[in-house]
């Protein structure tokens, strides 16, 4: 196998824990000797082992003179765990091929130096593109102190979420509505307007055959006009945030509702960079808007998404005055649209899934 | 080969002639003798010879106890050419396979009917679909008597065809944009409202590097609002077709426009229906409808498509007040959507081209 071979099997490893890490980054490791892997390692979750730590214990006698495949620079510093470069210092690895480097600044390089002044080898850049897709929602939380914001939309061919009388159901197909779930499932937090709440009253859990994360609940409302009866409030099932403008009687409803958080804002409106420096703040790396068409208006008009995931049903609405995928006031110009890249696009069940990003994002 | 394999010899030839054999279909052919390929042909041009002579031609004395391969029902009838089917028993052709009947009320299992009963042994349904949908337009045209209607849109993300004040230059890129072209240049007519006209003024003519067909321009202008600057009016590079309502002045128009054909209709408003029965009478079997939004919704409304093409630009527009792909009213509840079936999707320069079909209609 080549080294972009080995460094793929460390990158499998790491993909399969895509969202059950946060706030640690995936991370996969392979320890490669005489042409043989010789051990293997993940890291599962917060707190847990290194892939590093458990590749080397896979390997036991064989890991001294093997080669390191790492899918992220190894920590230098003292965590939850110790620092993995003494680690593979002390193990006598020959050589560390890192697909790239560690952007948080308690790493960022140090990690690799302490590898090169300690006389090992080091390899950066293999497969370096996979590697910063894997956990780009990590990356950009640690450079940006905000959560990476992916807008989920499920319409019409035609753009359309909601008739004119709102009715919504259903538009995408049960196998959508399942990945929809799976999206829940691997990020921290998912967000809607009040609107939804009245609207739909969704529950904004993850609801999968094999169980999952639900993620935290944030609800944008403005005057806390949530009413009674919504299931966020009722079921308690996952946490329930709620951010309102100064003018919100915020004191009074968390007397009623003490298990729910409420983040009074110092202005009238929601704002939403305020929301996201919030969020950032409680380390909320991943934010799953699911609209409705206003909240989503505000966010393109804002420019504060990094990615899309548009669900289209096979299906023509119809309707000048039906609800509109992305809401809000239209800018003057096309001119002035915000520009994405399509990503991947595959079809699930009946309709297809589309993802786009931001272009100055990549 | 086999004969799967010989039939799809013969549909790549008659695939690649669609939209230049019109009001005939395409059509494909291969003689085979002793596991060699001994002809193949063509119908290129209405008027011309059909696929079959040009197999039998190539062929020489080899046509003899040939087999055929064809990809419609040979015809038995006398049209601008001699019947295929005295060409072919004349040629003592030995076994003859074909992809599909031919639902032409003159032929319609006629051909195949007069081959077995001069002794030639017939299969039929070889490659059926691929066959069904190489000549769909073709076939939708001789059982309904009406074109085949192609809805064409090109929108951002977010379902958006032009901003709250009108401006779409431009949505797609330059490769989607000569997509267009190609299409065009595949269709009998194409269709626009009369706002479309008012408000971007379009040549709707086929410009491809290579050169193509013009397709006839039809224009629905209920009251000869149509403006004297009209490119459509004053270019003359293609025939220029007007619908309007029994409450206009036809006549005048028809005095100052001499070369434009007006279709004076008997409601007030520009009924679709009527529109397209005109147009099947008028012999045209594909209509390419290219907006605006209104027009679409019309179209929609009334299930009068079937077959979609989307060309989706990576841009979000937002805004509830902006243009929407296919406009007019919305229906009351979601479930009285239009079903469509998803073809195919294919990127386009940096645009999607999506695909779809009306469910029914397959």
């Amino acid at each position: 196998m080549t080294k972009e071979e080995y460094m793929g099997v460390a990158l499998s490893l790491a993909e399969a824990t895509i969202g059950q890490t946060s706030p640690n980054p995936s991370v996969g490791a392979v320890l490669v000797k005489d042409g043989r892997i010789v051990g293997m390692g993940t890291h599962l979750k917060h707190g847990h082992e290194h892939a590093e730590v458990y590749a080397i214990r896979q390997a036991g006698k064989a890991a001294r003179n093997s080669d390191l495949y790492v899918t992220l620079e190894p920590c230098s510093h003292h965590g939850k765990t110790p620092p993995c470069v003494d680690l593979i210092i002390k193990q006598n690895i020959r050589k560390v091929y890192v697909a790239c480097t560690d952007p948080n600044p308690q790493v960022a390089g140090k990690g690799i130096e302490r590898l090169r002044q300690s006389g090992i080898e080091v390899e950066v850049g293999i497969q370096e593109t996979r590697a910063r897709e894997l956990n780009r929602k990590f990356f950009h939380f640690i450079q940006t102190n905000k959560p990476y914001v992916t807008l989920k939309v499920a319409m019409t061919l035609d753009g359309k979420t909601a008739t004119a009388d709102g009715d919504s159901k259903w538009i995408t197909s049960k196998d959508a509505r399942l990945d929809v779930h799976r999206e829940r499932d691997i990020h921290d937090a998912i967000l809607v307007g009040v609107n939804t709440i009245l609207q739909d009253n969704p529950q904004l859990t993850t609801r999968l055959p094999q169980g999952g994360k639900h993620p935290i609940r944030i609800i944008l409302d403005t005057n806390l006009r949530i009413p009674k009866y919504a299931q966020v409030l009722v079921d308690q099932q996952a946490p329930t945030w709620i951010f309102c403008g100064k003018n919100a009687n915020a004191d009074a409803f968390t007397k009623e509702y003490p298990y729910v958080r409420v983040f009074s804002l110092d202005s009238e409106q929601v704002e939403l960079d305020a929301v996201l420096e919030c969020l950032g703040e409680e380390r909320i790396q991943s934010l799953y808007v699911e609209g409705g068409s206003t909240i989503h208006g505000q966010f393109v008009a804002e420019k504060l998404i990094n990615e899309c995931h548009w669900y289209i049903a096979p299906k023509l609405l119809g309707g000048a005055d039906a609800i509109s995928s992305v809401g809000g006031a239209s800018p003057e110009k096309m001119s002035e649209a915000l520009d994405l890249e399509f990503g991947s696009v595959k079809q699930i069940g009946s309709d297809l899934k589309v993802i786009a990003r931001l272009k100055e994002a990549r």
